[in-house]
């Protein structure tokens, strides 16, 4: 089915075109999403609306550790139970979310807001590194943790903010890679099995 | 990557539900989509929910076929152009952009709004078909030609939609279902070769 052309109204390729900008939707799609808008009560497509709106123009950032907040500091900054001398360091919101689900970590956050791109013209300024050295530099962090992903560009992140670091005492981890628990060593790739054999940990009867 | 807990932001939240909610959107696609519209401007984000409040609000139905419009009757009704003898009965209006684009229909449309479906709760009350067999009874129309999907529901209303046409002398056709331009004839299912061998046309050197 080829509906490229001809939208029968023009408020309707408008909001096809709206959704058309969405990550990994096209024009289809986007039409899908609008013909279930149509069928909805007013009332639930201003909801709709509002709710990206308010998020957009509410929206705070942390500013300690630039996660997305509703405060000023977010709920893990101020939670006084966190162990605030432990930092990792992602990418984006959605690291610190996958993190917390695994209800294993109980440091801080560093939310970069990207890695070290120059392919997509985004340097070390663009991102949340300054404020990182910074917090360093007061002097409360023991241990940094770096969870960036291990891409070209993770990799080259990783080694600016080492440099950047040197010098504070900061102790400077890496999240372990290895094989994923349950999979089969046979289908690993060899960098990845290479890796799990150089960084093997002590045996212990029963893992938590 | 499990993300169902903890979002860091209530207005988060409540934009990932908002979206969630769209067809074949799960919370993690959602959340991506949240976090695109973050990055945007402002300005970009409130374009996008006016455009959707827009058309809900301000959408009209053509009065004659019930196709999407942003006038009272739709710009195919309106084409003095188009064969008013002629209407081709379909579900929604993403049908009657697909056969728009075929650019080999020169007819009108009647679009049901669905299928007759118990399962679902639609009757033929809560589809155009009153107002079809209105627009036949008038007189224009010769050719009523059914293109709806061929399931158990696109059946039943292709039936109850004959019954209600009986006796107005209207000529009812169905599109015709057969294999695929293009596919292997050892790949088709019986029930389609079947009817295609039953349906076969007249061979003509040229099909244009």
């Amino acid at each position: 089915m080829n509906i490229s052309g001809q939208y029968p109204s023009a408020l309707l390729e408008k909001a096809v075109n709206e959704f058309s900008r969405l990550p990994g939707v096209g024009r289809k799609t986007a039409l899908r999403f609008v013909l279930f808008l149509l069928r909805q009560d007013t009332a639930t497509v201003e909801n709709f609306a509002k709710a990206i709106v308010r998020l957009r123009q509410e929206v705070k950032y942390c500013k300690t550790c630039h996660n997305i907040s509703d405060t000023d500091t977010c709920h893990i900054c101020s939670n006084p139970a966190r162990d605030a001398s432990v930092v990792c360091v992602v990418e984006n919101i959605r690291d610190v979310m996958a993190i917390e689900a695994t209800q294993q970590y109980r440091g801080l956050y560093h939310v970069l807001g990207g890695v070290i791109s120059p392919m997509d013209g985004i340097g070390p300024s663009d991102l949340q590194i300054d404020s990182l050295v910074e917090r360093v530099k007061q002097g409360h962090v023991k241990e940094v943790i770096l969870a960036l992903s291990s891409t070209m560009e993770g990799d080259t992140t990783n080694f600016y903010i080492y440099r950047r670091l040197e010098g504070t005492g900061v102790q400077l981890s890496v999240i372990a890679r290895g094989i994923s628990v349950g999979d089969e060593l046979e289908y690993a790739d060899e960098v990845t099995l290479g890796r799990s054999i150089v960084n093997r940990t002590p045996f212990v009867g029963i893992t938590s």
